[in-house]
């Protein structure tokens, strides 16, 4: 197979570090993988398949001969590079949310719409967590029929936040042992031993940022643009893997069976649903794997043809990073 | 004021020694104050407005003499000890799920439905915790324009499995930092740094016990036999305070703006809600207090009647113990 160049902007990161480890994990035919960073994390070493890689401070001058670059920066960073990246002549596949919702850039989950990369101008756009991670467990009802609403609440995970999430999860946790004061820096108030429902920042009609994305890039992902969200967005005590309670109404109903015939079926999902024996998905489960778990199926009882389900992933992986590279993998 | 003689049966649980503190707090006009609780607890001593109070055997002949009885105990103990109660002459007002759906209990929040107490044969029962919290914060808008549907999901503090649950919660946290093992009891997976979608036990339709209670009791305490509740209950790493995120709809459309308006004059409720200044209910912010937070008010994107909001409660407190003694205070 005819090896391509990497870069990976933001590779020290979070989400970053683990596209390094995907690529290598998924023998994507990588030929120079070139590892970019903040001025402060040049010269650190990262391993790929062996063998140590040089991390280089991110300059415009940093794509020649590159073919793809993953990005795992914030908006500011991506929007800056972008025109560098293309006039290198290589596509962007950017998990910052700085490009979602530009006409022209396709915004893409492998598993549900594969062929909107077809249509790039140099860049995709990599979705939310929290959407790629719902969408993937609801699209396959979608298949059935298609769905005209969801009312979703999230338990997105620490790290969600950066890697600085779970230290401070931790470190409040410590020091509550002490009786010693710790202040959130990553959150806006303590994290250990509480919820917070505030992801983002405030954004239309009194909903977050985050909190819009399930409909905004939900729309997009699944090509319903008609398609309506309401969705409470909520950072909980867990280290890694967001999970949601996503009530679906579809145009016409759907059975519980043919919800968990089609789920099981659907790439991307597993069906772990079994009450009786407290099979369901956990946070703890689903974490350092690419799967979303979907489980309690049932009908909604508001509504005939409703449907609720409680869906988990590790949105550093799905949610990010092995989404991007899957990406990357359809370009080739 | 006449005092009146008080038992509480299961006094030395997490609600029952609630209740205690709570006649207490509330100066309820006490005259004797009898301790009930398992042959295991018999000796121990309680206080009582700083006066030692010794724990009873809980037998068939502890009721004598007595005009309230405070029930904090399991649903077989509650159902065992009824008629002996009622024999001695006193109300049962029961905090165990066991009565709640029997058309002569009456099931009471104070704030929404005192008159049903009045209907009582010698038995009141007191509701589930998450459904006191949800109702005190949706029935303001049920006074504007009758709840039709409601679609909730739920963040439950260890605690509302009994004292066990935090110190299972403590004790895997501690576990873990030492690298060793811990075999949950309380709850059916580690709790520490998960989340659990699993809250009782399984019931009608694929639904737990627990979720089921949110519509069969808010059906009863707010008089509205047709409503229709979806409820996903999930256990969180927190200590104490329920959390819920729920989607109401009416039958005719009330505005944010109206909403906060009865909300921020409704008994029990405490509005919380600037969004641009982060205040928003929290679990750590609601402990140790009776009033139930309500924030995040917005419209439901997904229907025009709907509205979706954030709340939270201490649910030993107000979603238990402060609740069976406000009943109590009701039957003066």
């Amino acid at each position: 197979m005819k090896k391509v160049n990497v870069a990976v902007l933001g590779a020290t990161g979070a989400v970053g570090s683990e596209m390094v480890k995907i690529l290598e994990e998924r023998n994507f035919p990588v030929g120079e993988l070139r590892l970019l960073a903040s001025a402060r994390s040049k010269g650190k070493l990262m391993k790929f398949h062996g063998e140590d890689v040089e991390v280089q401070e991110a300059t415009h001058d940093s794509f020649s001969g590159m073919d793809i670059v993953l990005g795992a920066a914030q908006n500011a960073l991506a929007q800056e590079m972008r025109p560098y990246i293309n006039h290198a002549g290589a596509v962007f596949v950017d998990n910052s949310s700085a490009f979602r919702y530009d006409d022209h850039v396709p915004l893409v989950v492998p598993e549900i719409n594969p062929d909107d990369v077809k249509n790039h101008r140099g860049i995709i756009a990599n979705p939310n967590c929290s959407t790629i991670i719902t969408m993937v467990a609801v699209n396959p009802l979608n298949a059935l029929s298609p769905i005209e609403t969801m009312i979703a609440s999230t338990y997105q995970a620490a790290s969600g936040a950066g890697a600085g999430g779970p230290i401070e999860l931790m470190g409040e946790i410590e020091a509550l042992q002490h009786d010693e004061a710790y202040e959130p820096k990553v959150f806006p108030y303590q994290l250990a031993y509480n919820v917070i429902p505030y992801i983002g920042s405030p954004s239309d009609d009194l909903y977050t940022t985050e909190e819009m994305k399930m409909q905004k890039e939900g729309r997009k992902i699944m090509h319903l643009p008609e398609m309506r969200c309401t969705c409470t967005c909520v950072r909980v005590p867990v280290v890694r893997s967001h999970s949601i309670s996503v009530t679906v109404r579809t145009r016409e109903k759907i059975s519980v069976a043919e919800a968990r015939e089609i789920i099981s079926k659907a790439p991307g999902c597993r069906l772990f649903d079994e009450l009786s024996d407290k099979i369901f998905p956990m946070p703890l489960l689903t974490s350092d794997q690419d799967l979303v778990y979907v489980g309690r199926i049932r009908e909604d009882l508001t509504d005939d043809r409703g449907l609720t389900l409680f869906c988990c992933g590790d949105q550093i992986r799905k949610g990010a990073a092995t989404n991007a590279v899957q990406i990357a993998e359809l370009l080739l």
